[in-house]
């Protein structure tokens, strides 16, 4: 069984991996050789929305999957036209998960809170945003937006401007900023037949944009069953097949819907070792239409982002239970390098042993807890 | 970081999908391109023992392994002259394990105690060791033995004298036949310092001379703090550096030696996900020169072995909590193709469903209870 995935980054690389023992080989498309996935696995080298590599990639795969979110939808339709290969998850997911109007619009509909907003395209819209969402407030890029790039938060008119100026004659979403207890994510997967496997919740801490630690499970159940509600209704909305994320903040008790990702996502990497069967392995048994696997926690775990570059592998590794994840990607300030997973028989040791290790990974980190 | 591996069977498959997350890069010798190792990891194609591929494969890596104890010791020696490059595990603990008698004498001057033998090489010597040593016995060949190859199990003298015709013109050992009530091993790591890393024992069954069933942790204190004694007598005796394993005869409440392997060992396949570091990746920590990981189990494993061909991808992973391993190899009467491992978090509970497990899969096998 052969899955085509567009993008050969680190969440490629982890999908590879984990198809392997499936018997699934995954067959990547992307600008270089040298990518996370294309260590591990065949690549064909072009652009992304190439059509010629990717009606390669369509008839040599069953099924036609992404590890970003930021491909063509129009490119993907073309090279799929008239083959019998899938396109999972669905092209409609991603178009929404590429536009974040869209996306909100959808989190509206289907009656998952989520912030005030408005599509800003000039500066009179621009103003009228201000002045009916108020300050402080977010300008985000509708499109092309992750790990924090592309935004601005604002406090006053003045930054408002400047940010609308910076972020170039795109099309905008001003958002109401608001402050939050916690960040949460729900993950699971949908098979072909409508069967679900969803994650336990997760606990986010980010800073510069960047998720620096997860812990999972986050042991809140009526946060749970209403974040799993969530995330129901959006993969039944989309027919969906393979893995979807809804990062939420937490206010009061509440859940408001910050954003959907329409793949695997980097809050679920404690799912390699933490769960029954990770997030990479349940996106491939879904979109492969096989049966999905078990979902329940292994332990409490901690997931921490290693950023920038990877520590020296003998002083992380000599942290006791400790497991190393490397995407063999070269050092680059803010870059994701890697991740590794932490392990224990309760939460509050969980906690005590990822704060450890947080502090000793990156001691002028101040925003984790 | 590189490490070179001579032979690309399927411990080689699971050492390369090891090694990525470690930013260890595994590269092969075999004689094919479609092995299972060589769908997952670069492979150099040619024999084992030509010395211009070995040398290549020595110079590309920082530690020259293998994945297969019959490869040809004075090759690998003669490929690392004058290199940095180390052999690990030591080429002494190699040429050991591929000789039957060696790795007898060994057991013996080390206190491990062992069945009864004699070398064998003519008629005359085979008739003093049926003397000696009495029926029923097994007449093996010293060398090239696995998965019950080369050996035959003989009740009388007209068979003993069969078994050595048919086994041909080579040196072979004489063995006490003995019953037991178990098997068992002990599998163990230890680093290039001398730290240690040993793993709980595991039970085994076999069938067919073929690895069938591994439990474990197979939780008898006595036993395993013997078992243990056993495996670090040994990891000290050749400054061994990465895994080492030991089958035992259980008989009465001693351990009786079976034989050793210089290697990652089939009845460890369960410590993937059942241990807190598995096999493959403490074989890469200690060959590599980094800290070894922790042993602990994570629940209970069961890890049986799929022979002949792997079952319909579906059904096998609708067993739930079932964890699968397709090797990559097309199917053959008799081959080992692939495993899978169940976990629970109690013994009684692990045993049942392997039972159930192992009924669904092979209908026809008597020989596990």
């Amino acid at each position: 069984m052969s899955v085509g995935i567009v993008g050969a980054g680190q969440l490629g690389r982890m999908l590879a991996l984990a198809g392997y023992p499936l018997g699934i080989h995954c067959l990547f498309l992307d600008r270089a050789a040298d990518t996370p996935a294309g260590q591990v696995a065949e690549t064909l080298i072009g652009e992304l929305d190439d059509p010629t590599l990717l009606r390669e990639l369509a008839t040599r795969s069953t099924v036609l999957s992404f590890d970003w979110e930021n491909v063509s939808v129009s490119a993907l339709r073309a090279a799929l036209k008239g083959l019998k290969t899938r396109a999972a998850p669905p092209l409609r997911a991603l178009a929404t998960g590429q536009d974040r109007l869209a996306e909100k619009r959808l989190f509206e509909r289907l009656g998952i809170p989520t912030t005030r907003y408005a599509p800003v395209s000039s500066r009179g819209s621009l103003a009228a945003a201000m002045r009916r969402i108020g300050l402080p407030a977010v300008i985000k890029t509708r499109r092309m937006g992750y790990d924090g790039k592309g935004q601005r938060v604002v406090r006053s008119s003045t930054e408002a401007h400047a940010a609308f100026e910076a972020l170039g004659a795109v099309p905008l979403l001003y958002e109401e900023w608001i402050g939050f207890e916690a960040e949460v994510s729900a993950i699971g997967a949908r098979g072909r037949r409508g069967e679900l496997a969803l994650y336990p919740l997760s606990r986010n801490f980010h800073s510069d944009g960047i998720l620096r630690l997860s812990l999972a499970p986050w042991e809140d159940p009526a946060l749970e069953r209403l974040a799993k509600r969530h995330l129901r209704a959006l993969l039944a909305e989309f027919a969906y097949v393979g893995v979807l994320a809804i990062e939420f903040f937490v206010r009061g008790r509440r859940l408001i819907a910050n954003e959907l990702a329409p793949r695997v996502h980097n809050s679920g990497h404690w799912t390699i070792e933490g769960a029954q069967t990770s997030q990479f392995e349940n996106h491939l048994r879904a979109i492969s239409g096989l049966p999905l696997g078990a979902t329940g926690a292994r332990g409490y775990s901690a997931m921490i982002n290693l950023i920038g570059e990877i520590p020296a592998a003998g002083k992380l590794l000599g942290f006791p239970g400790l497991h190393l994840h490397d995407y063999g990607k070269s050092a680059r300030a803010g870059r994701k390098v890697g991740h590794c997973t932490l392990i224990e028989t309760d939460a509050g040791r969980r906690d005590l042993r990822a704060r450890q290790l947080v502090r000793e990974l990156y001691p002028g980190l101040a925003a984790i807890p």
